[in-house]
């Protein structure tokens, strides 16, 4: 079978919120073990002109989320916005994956020339869904997460690639 | 025309290594301005044990070259791996883009099954083509390029989300 819209954005978002989720559950074991202010953490920026981690989060899950409803042509979700625990990300993250969950194959497949109007700084910009999802849902996305990894990894949380990357054992490959 | 693996390798990756050379001529501009040696940005790790910049993008390039190159079933290029300064990671940056560039439709198009096999932690992992491009390459690919951002970011270089994503212009999309 060809590579679809639907194999290209669903599951691997899935896959990688889970990913996302594991490695703010080693931020919060971290916490609790040097007995540093979860607050901290999630307030904490690689720059002073940068997002803070909660904010990471926040647009990860807008990426994703947004990509998801524009594809299949549904409202997006709207979320408040107003994390700021790592329980609450959490929450924002395990209801993300169930919004992307609920999108059928038969929703996104076939979106490739759908139009996707977007508001970026002031301009109307106006994608087709295969532009939108390669060139700017997609890194975005990474970014995103990989910035909340970079955050965490300067301040000294016990992560590796593989927290990043997922266990290729959930991975449909075969280990010689 | 629905998406193709070509369509979600080669064009995506030529586009994110011209952002990625963007980025790095603006962490020159910046070195020249504040007179501060360019080895000392090529060297900065956001922890002690992630690597250097230089390996960052080292590791991006080879993600889509090996990606193009085992896709389309032929012989990866080797690269000596012994850039140490900005001219010469643009110079593998270019050599990978001429590279991808070389590959035709023909050659990456229905790799979606075809068998990958990569040496990752002293384990052979046999990947199927598709597999490999979203949940291997693709991810690595941003990692490494949003670590470089991110190094840059944390050291006062002047860039913005814009550099990393690209002048939206370049895309086929409307502006209106």
């Amino acid at each position: 079978m060809s590579l679809t819209m639907y194999q290209a954005s669903i599951p691997v978002f899935v896959r990688m919120l889970g990913n996302l989720s594991n490695i703010l559950n080693k931020a919060i074991a971290h916490a609790e073990a040097t007995q540093i202010d979860q607050a901290i953490l999630i307030n904490t920026r690689l720059a002073a002109d940068m997002y803070p981690l909660s904010r990471q989060v926040q647009i990860a899950t807008d990426m994703v989320k947004g990509c998801a409803a524009r594809l299949a042509g549904i409202d997006v979700p709207s979320y408040e916005d107003n994390e700021s625990t790592f329980t609450e990300l959490q929450a924002r993250i395990a209801k993300t994956v169930v919004f992307l969950q609920s999108i059928s194959k038969e929703q996104i497949n076939g979106s490739e020339k759908r139009e996707i109007t977007l508001k970026i700084r002031g301009n109307e910009m106006v994608f087709l869904g295969q532009s939108y999802l390669f060139n700017f849902v997609i890194p975005n996305f990474y970014f995103h997460i990989t910035t909340t990894y970079a955050i965490l990894r300067h301040n000294g949380v016990e992560l590796g690639k593989m927290d990043y990357m997922g266990e290729p054992q959930t991975l449909d490959i075969k280990i010689l």
